[in-house]
């Protein structure tokens, strides 16, 4: 059967399907095979609801809006990106001059993705501004497994990087799974790993690296004081990079944690009685006002690029409708702004936290 | 800090403590330390009713008792688990005929706690009615770590054996996950090793080894034709052993997972909405029938000994009050004879498995 999960970059938009609300539907490739222990793999098709990228449309009568002028604080990820930034630099500052060492991160890039390029320039960029060095090895769309894992494994055996990132998606050809199995855990600053995904899951263990978006929500989270023990979480979304990690996360926050996917049925339903709602799904507008609790707490990680029907500019945008969710909401991270670049400032600081374990110096 | 995860065996009875209910307990050495990204490490302790040996104590006014006769399909294990022992055994003596090979089963005892050393009986007598060698090394209660670590080294490299358990829990003085992680993951039978566990956590990938309680809660509602995906699922209790994997899988296979624990405010508010309980907790009759949605699926994995206020005799119970519960669910499994009898039988299926791969006859 053809493998039907793809990974999604955590930037990455997801085309959706404008079809009727809860209707599922499978592509022809997804047809349910036979029930394995594993269960059957099938795709995440999200239905929105229509016309998403219009708030205000598909509103329940019965929904009640905020009529007291309430507006949700609003979670700025950029000042707590330029703290954690900050601190990244001056760690390393006093690295370079007590030991004259510095973290380097490996970047590995295959084909011609455009998209792919913005974010391995964007990371890079970060990296540069902090003290961190960086090499990047581009190899042509057409490259074999083989040349890929070579890479991979000299950045493995190479004790001057110290983390190795690998951007997804790779082309189709390639065995994604063999590959990622490759990089060495204790490298591996994305967190993806199985061996750390599993030591995330497990409590009391702990993985060398926790994924950056799901370490950014909780950063975001901690850093405004919001409570995750005891709390019920609903977390919408299941993608490796982003849902998945972060419910284990939370979960080991002691959160009650729901983790919802395409295939959840009446989402809203639970969404509307969580304390904590965090999205990974890749559709503009998707979570609307009457699925958030009054009072409730809002991470985005959306990233959707959403063309505006006036001006035909295209521009960035969450999972969530922020206008309504601001209504209900009494904190809520924007999108861009919010989840975003913390994200980025984790990679920095799991690059440095694994040159430390490196030079001893943790 | 002291470490405060401590590992239950599934078959294993957690003591409970009866005071009032939903107020939170902390032990003394749980006070709550600084957070990390990681979360403070608790422990579980579970608050349930009071009186909960006793049924129909309880409820509140407002639940309504069915009153129409209706009782629960029982979901019985023992038929299940023997069928699967008749195939086990079947391909094992093919396989005698055909290579003149059969798998073996390494299981490390170190101490004398008399419930392991049980377990350990069970375990053994089941593998030797399927065709399963085994080989028992025991360690004394006053083993050091490298004594133990040369004998799980010794099981790793010896090609004969095709799967190693130790019989948890460990004395103090042993460090569990170092013991653990040094398994082999290709011969982690228990499935609880976390490259494992996270290939189990990521949709796409294959673990060597699913964990055997996890692998017969599916096999019961599998074979009980009871649909899952889509299906909302509580799991009550998070332990590595079982509630946990079992979140896991169940994620798997495209249910909407809610994980409970110690620190979930109002449990029966979330179980009472889903379509499928799972129970993992160890305290008798924790769950009660009004937590319990009408026409639910229930899957008791706890094994409870409760004292009969009249006799004075034990008695094996589980997590559900089972009186209650059949009149509200559509199909439960009884304790015992439910999920118990099916695990032994998955561990024998994993070892087969194990040795198939290991011969390659997979």
């Amino acid at each position: 059967m053809k493998k039907s999960l793809h990974f999604r970059s955590f930037f990455e938009t997801t085309p959706w399907h404008k079809t009727l609300r809860k209707t599922l539907h499978f592509h022809s490739f997804s047809s349910p095979p036979s029930c394995t222990f594993l269960g059957p793999n099938l795709p995440d098709v999200w239905i929105p609801k229509e016309n998403n990228t219009s708030p205000h449309t598909l509103l329940p009568q019965s929904f009640q809006w905020s009529n007291d002028g309430h507006s949700a604080r609003i979670i700025e990820g950029k000042p707590i990106a330029k703290q954690i930034k900050l601190k990244v630099a001056d760690e390393i500052r006093k690295m370079k001059s007590e030991i004259g060492k510095f973290p380097r991160l490996a970047v590995v890039l295959v084909g011609d993705r455009k998209d792919s390029h913005t974010f391995i320039h964007v990371k890079m960029k970060a990296c540069d501004k902090v003290g961190i060095g960086t090499v990047v090895s581009e190899l042509p769309e057409s490259c074999t497994e083989n040349e890929l894992l070579d890479v991979v494994s000299g950045f493995n055996d190479d004790d001057d990087v110290h983390g190795i990132v690998v951007q997804l998606p790779l082309p189709q050809h390639l065995d994604e799974e063999r590959i990622m199995n490759v990089i060495r855990p204790e490298k591996d600053v994305d967190g993806f790993h199985p061996l750390n995904i599993g030591n995330l899951a497990i409590r009391g263990r702990k993985p060398f690296f926790i994924p950056c978006a799901s370490k950014s929500c909780i950063e975001l989270l901690l850093r405004h004081g919001v409570e995750i023990r005891g709390k019920r979480v609903a977390i919408i979304g299941r993608s490796k990079i982003a849902g998945l990690p972060t419910s284990l996360l939370l979960q080991r926050h002691h959160a009650t944690v729901s983790l919802l996917h395409a295939y959840t049925k009446n989402p809203e339903q639970i969404t509307s009685e969580a304390d904590i709602i965090v999205t990974d799904v890749g559709i503009a507008n998707i979570v609307r006002g009457d699925w958030i609790k009054k009072g409730a707490v809002v991470i985005d990680m959306g990233t959707n690029q959403v063309k505006d029907s006036n001006s035909g500019v295209f521009r960035v945008t969450g999972d969530v409708c922020f206008d309504e969710a601001v209504k209900v909401a009494s904190a809520i991270t924007p999108v861009p702004g919010g989840v975003g670049p913390v994200t980025i400032s984790m990679l920095l600081s799991n690059t440095l936290d694994s040159a430390k374990r490196a030079f001893g110096t943790n």
